[in-house]
């Protein structure tokens, strides 16, 4: 596979993408303690999109291990996971930050992953739908005995990657969550920079 | 409190209803063994509805605990939980069943829960959106070490029953969810009856 060049997610922003079926997408934790919202939508019919309980109901699993699919609300593969550098530790549990989590939290007109899922989107011209529950890439939620959910600092490494390949033709959206009040993106708190490269399809089938 | 009658909810239907905001919904498992998936939607915009993801984030917590509310998209509470008779165990993560969901388990045609949705909807002259993740009350999906998701019968007894109460003017579907396949519904795998009644607002806060 030819290496095309990382793209850099500069900290607390969004992008979006078109991923033909086949085509896979690169997503490097250049720090390690980043956490990646991502959205995938069926490229033909925007209400089909990607979905984590359906997808825990397809795997049997809070997430899909190596070489298993995220699936759509229509309980089709849209993505699978191909590789994954990291310790596998993603959360499917918990909603993109918004402009409402932060005004409730005291932090009136922060940045959200909710608004860079949309702004990335409208860059390809797409009228942006309220964000689906997304794939917390990197995001670490450990569950305790009580089905208590804590929140703590990402287990991956600085250079660990996920490789997602696309099942059906895709729009992808990603955000750079820009929370900096609980660990999140790590112990101090601080989003960083991430980057992602796409290969088409042809590449992937080398 | 005056107690109205019990409506029965027949094995594998589905019903909605108006639930002004101070008023309450008891839900009865009257076989115990019986799973009822529930959705609430803002009557006065029905793109605002009870979400899973925001409540888990809202009550750090798999399922709310008594006293506390299960929220909207835009993290409102929506339903308190202000009573339940049962061990507590329901569950966030799983969608309602579907069409697609029993043609792939070889059952085409199936009753399903998402229908159920829908025509309870449609007897409020309501054009039923996609369903959004339910709540599946008494449903018990145990957690693995490894994040495995087992399907187990509820251990909720006969008679158990929840109460949620609407904190906003909200319509709430219910289905007793047709699955007979898995011992989603009790160990027989075979779908009950339940009850339900609606409490007034002033009578709810007498």
């Amino acid at each position: 596979m030819t290496e095309p060049a990382l793209t850099r997610l500069a900290a607390r922003s969004g992008a979006a993408m078109r991923l033909a079926k086949g085509g896979s997408l690169k997503i490097v934790n250049i720090h390690g303690s980043q956490v990646v919202d991502c959205w995938a939508f069926n490229a033909d019919d925007l209400e089909e999109w990607m979905s984590m309980p359906h997808t825990r109901n397809a795997c049997r699993k809070l997430t899909p291990a190596i070489g298993e699919s995220f699936v759509t609300t229509l309980r089709r593969p849209i993505l699978t996971l191909v590789e994954d550098t990291s310790p596998g530790v993603h959360d499917t549990l918990i909603p993109c930050c918004d402009a409402a989590r932060y005004r409730d939290l005291g932090y009136e007109g922060h940045a959200n992953c909710a608004d860079n899922m949309a702004d990335g989107l409208k860059t390809l011209g797409i009228d942006p739908p309220p964000p689906p529950g997304p794939l917390n890439i990197f995001m670490n939620i450990p569950i305790g005995p009580t089905g208590r959910l804590e929140i703590v600092p990402p287990v991956s490494a600085p250079g660990d990657y996920v490789v997602l390949r696309a099942e059906i033709d895709a729009i992808v959206a990603l955000s750079a969550c820009p929370h900096d009040i609980f660990p999140v993106n790590g112990a101090d708190a601080t989003p960083r920079d991430v980057a992602y490269t796409l290969y088409p399809a042809a590449d992937s089938a080398e």
